[in-house]
This record gives C-alpha cells, sequence and structure tokens, in this order.
C-alpha cells in the first residue's frame, strides 16, 4: 500500500473538489483524508488529501506528471505532493539552552516524530554531550561577526550534503541571514518566547514582567526576513501573575517553548501546513 | 443562490467521496466545504459538505429524491440534508436558574444564533419576567411528581404544534422521561455541570469540591435514557484551588455552563454534529 | 460582626507585618485573611488583610485614624481601609454593543457582583430598552467633536451626585479625556478587545486576522493617559485558526470580553487590586 | 542568612496570625511571604511562612525547640520548619515509559529543580541507558507476583540508607503496597492518566476514547491505600475531538503528563503542599 498527501492551492473555481476527487478514483486511489479551506478576502482555494494507492500498480513520479498535465495546469495549481514512505530531514540549529533539544531528541527518541535527524549544529560547544548521548552527529560551527558568513557557507554545504528539508532553530540566537532564508523558504522554523506579535525581538520576557501582563506565551514560525513577522504556525500561553518575576517567567516559558515547538515540527513534518499570504493554513 | 448542508454517515467503502462529489457537480452545485472523518474502529465513514446552486434552477425536494436513489442507497447512507432557508426552531426549558437564559436570550437577539425560539417552557414562574423582556412567549407548565406524565404530553404538544426541531434544557432541573426522549432522539440538548464522566447526577460541585479537584468543568450533552452518559457534545474547564468554597465554585461553573451550552447550540443548530455509537462527530 | 479590607503599600522593611498583625490584635480584630508580596526589582511591600471586629465596640472612623498615627505614618505607608458594610458604587458607559452590557447587567441581577449600579451612561439610545428591563436609569448624553467637553461636564456632574466609586468602559468606544481620568485615577475600568500589548488601538481583530495569529485575547485595564497601556487587571485568550473570518474572531471575542471585563469588576468590587509602577497587584 | 520555611495548621482560633508573626520577630526574623488559609467548613487554619534570620546569631534546631514550646503547644498545631540549607532527596521509580523520565532529568540538569535525586529504581532495565547518561545511579528492582515484598524491602532499604525524603513514581506502572505507603504518608506523589475522578484504574485513555469526552487530562496526587484516591495535587487538561484516535489520546496525554507531573514535584520540593482530610492546600 502507498500513501501519498497533496496539498494544493489555487484561486477559487467551481469544479475544482469534484475534478480531484475524480482524478484520485480514475487512478485507482482511495481517499482517506480530505479538507479544504476557501480564504475568501482573498479569493483562494486550500486543500489538503491523502490518498492510499495499491503498491504494484503505482508509480509517485508518473502519478505526479499526470497530475500535473491533467489537472494542475487546468486550475493553475500550486501542488505538492508526498510519499508517506519518504520520512523529511530535518537539520537541528542549537546554542547554549537546552529544554528544546532535550524535549524534540526525547520525542524523536520515543519514536513520537515522524521524521529524520541527520545531524545538530551549534555555534557552542555546551550541548556537545546531548547530542552525544542521543547518538546524533554534531558540528560545532561557531559564528562570530566577521565569520558569519563563512558559518553560514559551511551550514549550508552541511544542509545539502544531507537533503535536508527543513531546518528547526531551537532557541538557535543567532539571527539567520537572507542567504539561508531564500535557500530555504517557508522550511526554517523559529521558536519565539512571546506571544507574538507582542514583544518582538530581543529580552520578550523581561518586557512581559515590565508590562504586567497576566498572560505569556511563545510562537513558532517561518523565518522570513523581517524579525519575528513570518508565518505563524503554532502559539500557546500560560498564565503568571504580579507574584512571578522575571526568572519565573523563563522558567514557565521555557515548558511553553517546548510544546509549541514540538507541535510546530510534528505539523510541518506531517505535511499539514501550507503558507500564503504570510499565514499559515494548518489542517489538522 | 441556494446553499444547503449535507451530512452522511455509512459503512466506509472506496470511491464514496469521488461519487459523492461527482453527483453534486452533476446537478450543478458548487461545494463550498467539505470535510470528512473514518472511525478505524468502527470502520465507519462520515462526511458533511455544503454546496450553493442556483436558486431558479433548484428544487430542494428533488435533490434530495435523486440523492437517495442516485447515491444514497448504493452505499447504504444514512443521511440528512439541511437548506439555509429554513432555520431551526428550538424550545427552551428553563427552571429557577437565570444565568444559561440571559446569556442565550443575549446572543439570540444580538443575531448571533442562528435559530429560532418560538417559546419558552418553565415549571416555575420565576424567569417569566425575563422571558417578557425578551418578548419570548413563556409557558407555565408545574411539575410534580404525580403530574409528570400529564406535563409531558403538554410539553410535546406545544413542541409539536410549533413544528419544533430540537430542545434545550437550560439548567431545566428535572429529568426528563422517555416518552420525550424517544419523540426527539440526539435532539435534547442538556448542560452538566461537571467534567463528565467525573460527578454524574445531583450536586456535582459539592462532589468536586470533597475531592479536592484543582480544574472544574461543564459538560453539554445529548439526553439519552442514562443520566448524564448521552453523546458529549462540548466541554470546558476551569482551574480552581484550595481556596475556593463549594460557593466559589458554583460561581465560577456559572461561566462555564453558559459557554459551554451556547457552543453546543451553536454546533447543533449550525448543523455540524452527528452522532454514532453514543459518541459525537463534530466538523468545525 | 464588622468586617474591614485594609490594602497597604511601602517600602520593604522589617517588621511591618508583626507590627500590623499586632496593632490589629491590639483592637480587638481577628483576622481572617492576610497576603503579601514584595517586589524584589523596586524593594516595595504590598499586603492585603480582612479582619473581623465585635460591631458594638468597633468605629471604622477612629479605627482608620489610630492606624494613620500608630502604623501607617511610622511606615509611610500608602494604605485603604474598606468597611464590608459599603458596596462600592459603580458607573456604567456604554454605546453600541450590548454583549458586556447583557453580561453584567445579569451578573448583577443575580445578586454576583458586589456593587451598586446607579445609573447608565450612553452617547447611544440604542441600548436604552435593556436597561430599562433591568431598571437601571439610562442617561443619554450623545458626544461629537464639538461637544466632547461639555458632555464629559455632565458625566462628572452625574457621577459626583451619586458619589461614584468607579467606572466600568463596557465597550464605551469613546477615548475618555484626562478630565475624567485626573477625577478618578485607576478607578476606570476599560475592556480592550485584544491581548495588549499586542494590537493597541482600533480594530484589533481585524489586525490579528492579518497577522495570522493562532490564539485571540481580551484585556482589561485601567485607563490612563496613554491608549490602551494603562495598567492591566485581567486577560484571557482562546484558540483560533486560519478558518476563522474576522467576523468569526469577533464573535468569538465577544466570550472573552464579557468574561475578561466582569473578572476585573469583580477584582476592583471587591478591593482586591492594588496599583504601583503602572501594573497591578492582584489578591485572590 | 538563613531562610527557614514554617507550615502550620491547627484549629482556627483568635489570635493565631498575631501570636506567629509576634514570636519571629522576638527572634530575630524578618517574614519574607505570608499566606494563609481557612478552611470554614472543617474549621481548620492552615499557615505558610518564610523567614530570614542573621546566620550568625541562628540555630534551626533551637528555633524549634522554641516554636514548639512557646507557640505549637498553645494552638496545638501540626507544624513543620525546613531551613533552605537541606534540599529534599527524591526517590525515581520507573518502568518501561521514558517521557517523564526524561523531563524530569532534564529539568534537574538546568538546574529547575530545588532537590537532589540519588538514585533511580526500575522493575526494569529498558531506561538504564537515559539514567546513565544523566549520571544518576540506577538500581534494577525487578517486581513478579511472589517477589514483590521482597523487592518493597530493597527499596526501602535504599531508601533508608540515602535518607530519601520523597518518591516520585514517574509511571512506575506498579501498585504501591502499604508498606511503602505507611513509611511514606503523604510522600509518594504518582502521576494518572486522566482528570481525576474520572477514568479510575488501568487503561484511562481507552475508557475516554470510549466515552467520547472532548478534553483529557492528567493528575498528580499523593499515593494513599485507595487505588488514585490520594489528595490531588496538580491536574491539567487539553483538548481533543473525534478525530483523535486512542495513540493520539496517548501521545497528547504523554505531555499533560510530564508538565503535570513536574508542576506537582515542584510544589512538593518547594514545601508549599500541606495536606488535610485527603485534599492539598497549595500555597503559591
Amino acid at each position: 500500500m502507498n500513501k501519498i498527501t497533496i496539498l494544493i492551492h489555487c484561486e477559487d473555481q467551481t469544479g475544482i473538489i469534484a475534478d480531484t476527487t475524480n482524478f484520485i478514483a480514475g487512478k485507482g486511489g482511495n481517499i482517506v483524508y480530505i479538507d479544504q479551506y476557501v480564504d475568501r478576502e482573498k479569493n483562494r482555494f486550500f486543500m489538503r488529501l491523502e490518498s492510499e494507492f495499491e503498491s504494484n500498480s503505482f508509480e509517485t513520479e508518473i502519478f505526479k506528471a499526470c497530475f500535473k498535465s491533467d489537472l494542475a495546469d487546468k486550475f493553475q495549481m500550486k501542488w505538492r505532493i508526498y510519499s508517506s514512505e519518504k520520512k523529511p530531514k530535518m537539520a537541528l540549529f542549537i546554542s547554549k539552552y537546552d529544554h528544546c533539544l532535550y524535549d524534540l531528541l526525547g520525542r524523536y527518541n520515543s519514536g513520537e516524530l515522524n521524521l529524520e535527524i541527520p545531524f545538530i549544529i551549534s555555534n557552542h560547544l555546551d550541548l556537545k554531550p546531548i547530542a552525544d548521548s542521543f547518538k546524533i552527529p554534531f558540528h560545532h560551527i561557531p559564528v562570530t561577526k566577521d565569520t558569519k558568513s563563512e558559518a553560514e557557507d559551511k551550514q549550508l554545504k552541511l544542509l545539502e550534503e544531507h537533503n535536508i528539508d527543513f531546518i528547526v532553530l531551537a532557541r538557535y540566537m543567532q539571527i539567520v541571514s537572507s542567504k539561508l532564508i531564500n535557500r530555504y523558504p517557508n522550511k526554517i522554523i523559529n521558536i519565539h518566547h512571546s506571544f507574538l506579535p507582542a514583544f518582538v525581538g530581543a529580552k520578550p520576557y523581561h518586557s512581559a514582567y515590565k508590562r504586567g501582563v497576566k498572560i505569556i506565551g511563545a510562537t513558532s514560525h517561518y523565518v522570513t526576513e523581517e524579525l519575528d513577522a513570518g508565518p505563524i504556525i503554532e502559539q500557546d500561553v500560560t498564565r503568571v501573575s504580579h507574584a512571578h518575576a522575571i526568572s519565573d517567567l523563563i522558567s514557565k516559558g521555557r515548558d511553553l517553548e517546548k510544546i509549541v515547538l514540538a507541535t510546530a515540527v510534528k505539523l510541518h513534518a506531517d505535511r499539514k501546513v501550507m503558507v500564503y499570504n504570510n499565514k499559515t493554513v494548518i489542517f489538522t
């Protein structure tokens, strides 16, 4: 049994659903999941489909070619088709904070994440022992003001050698340059430790404390050139009070960051996220 | 423009989605919403569709007849088709608590609820002034042990005269008998003031206080013959502490009850709920 | 039995708690509630006490005088003492939105709020029937650019005639001028329909939609001269998705606004809120 | 500077707070935290105090003796006094599930937990590599029906040799016998994977799925002889839908279990929990 996932978006038009489901039925597929959404403001149609095919009669590449000529061209679709046989490859960028790292590797180890982690990159050596204990290759690529461009070249080389599909910045603490962003558009996932768009930039827990908010949050988003302004994948919040010092906010925030980042990683790896107009459409 | 909503469930089989979307396309419909779900354990397929048709070329009754002969019989579907032209009619059963009543009538008045309320029934006169201030007919039908059957006959008469589609027990405080339940299966919505299945029956806030729980809840469900055991439509919870007395739980619970009941009423009135195997499938 | 509530803040010093509890014991009081908090950053001590006294031996004014001379002067306390005999008087300012009005009046009617509402002020006549049905005096004071100052004079006259203690802007939709703010410092409660400090100003649901947030919020705060920047009393949030149109955000937001505003009103009326350094200390 | 934490409960009487704060002032202490609560139903008074003393003039044992003779005997207090110098020692009991283990050890490693973990006990060898990677001694004590009593003797020996203060069952999957419970009353913390009192006993996620709940939970409680009926320390919940299979509930539940257990462990280690009448009083 071969299972494929199809993601489509195009201008909203009559007949897309009927034509698409017909096309799949004609190829012998059985649709096991269908969800769609129309952005009325932008008149944009989005759909996610999962379909099963008998393995012996199915070739993904031929299916893609037919899909393009018979369907995608007609409706001028933007589309992606994934086979469940191939797990996405994720590179992990870290620095000195260990909580998101422990959390993601713990989940990875217990089989909760449907992906592969070929390696970890860090600008510091502090967390190497954790990578070692999980037996994941660790590459130390220091970054200074002067060596940033050179460091990114090293990163890109590693990413391309391993055919990395997406990058997760698990509290990486460095601003990623456009070189990397353009190579991996909507494929670099960051965790920001505030409820965006509140408290953009550095030290959001300090700002939250100063403003006296009663709830703090964390936000996972795709990295774009504008800082902390990319498409939001997931957010979560927790209640705080006047009695919480900044250190308490940081401590409570760590739990938010872990869960929000892990949720975003799972949604991306399961191909449930589409991006349009700097916003995400998430089919769950 | 005529808009219809179709709810289907049947044994899971190949081709249901393709055949259904084809059928609608063949009738000139444009699908604007589709969502489906397969209960793998029971091998049951569920689908909700919304489709728009040009008004002058469309007759709901003819469409239903074709749907049955061309599609529903083939897949042995259980199905319902609603036209958006007809708002469901809801009867409100109340007793002496006013919070859910104020909440529902406030929403009704501001146009938030897509339904009609032809009348309110109560076993007490206490809340008549509220019904009057919202200009909704109020029927006082007292219920005692001896007159219960007779009272239900009066209720049924009113319900049938007004072609009531569903009943909402807004803290009605009476156990509804099988006579009413069988006449309105999965069409009587109750609000229970606990996080079911914890604290079934009377005085759940007292039980929650005694057990020392840190979270209390409310549950809206369809009424079945077994007390507080019907299909759950919606639940919500709120945090409490040792410092909350029973009266605090009751007070905090009122807000939960209002929101949970209103959410359930909206889901039902918008035809987003299906029931199977004493559980709900909710398409949002 | 006479019950008083004491709110204190002063520079943090040794012996405040012992001296205060001693003082109360010396006056024959039994402390039934004590909570304190120290803002380490500002070295500021905050305390809330409730104490019961035998009625026949107790005069609030004499107690206050002794408290000042024996205790408050020594520690240079800012302090307030309230007798439970006197309920605070709240003025309700409204415009055209009815949801917060229905909610507050429903709670008021059922005895949930420990306060009095001598009157409602509105710049429009639309909601007069609701005020009438709850039998609360309704004053129509239209506000235009040219008449704003004159309108505020009329408001102030009413507020002072009725010895109003605090004002609640229940979606009043007008910016209140410094004349009113200075007369009622930290006594004007507003509800803002976003998770502040995100989306300050007009049309926050539109901004939230545009940014593609996954959670929306509401914030109740004291009004200060800087727009939406006053001390936050309460916040709450709810989850949304790409599938929610702006109208859905507005609808879901209404429930947040009601609950957040009602919570803030209760905290204020129960004298549980202190303000320092543009932040609230809330003793629950 | 020496900091002590005092936990008291006794029958509610006039003057407890004044006498206690006086006593501490008399010993040269500065109260930096005070919170109290009265259970009106049981007429029981609870208080938690933190007080700082100059180190050179302070002996904890002498303070305790004075506290007993001068204060505790008078009011017939149940009391405990802890010095901040001594961290509590926690034993970790595990079996085959690794998520709570990773979570607790990750927090322990990053300094988030104010306690010591002298060793881990497991009835299986599966998770030994994790204990090793965190460099915590691991004792494999297999448990079968026939060897249960003998295994508990081995456990008790280890617990006593290391002066263990409390035990955490991190998904230990074994029912602990009264021998251990009586030795560590209200000192054995369990995590149950449901929102108690719903779904007591085995396979709660299966029961939750069958009942069709819309929210699942986790509960951390002290172990008593009655299964899953001990005093609740912490609970949390998360929303689910019909579309979640049992495996999804288990996966979502893991995150709840981790956070709820970690929260309970922190509250206990920070001496913020008191137990009375099978309920907890938690001072935060």
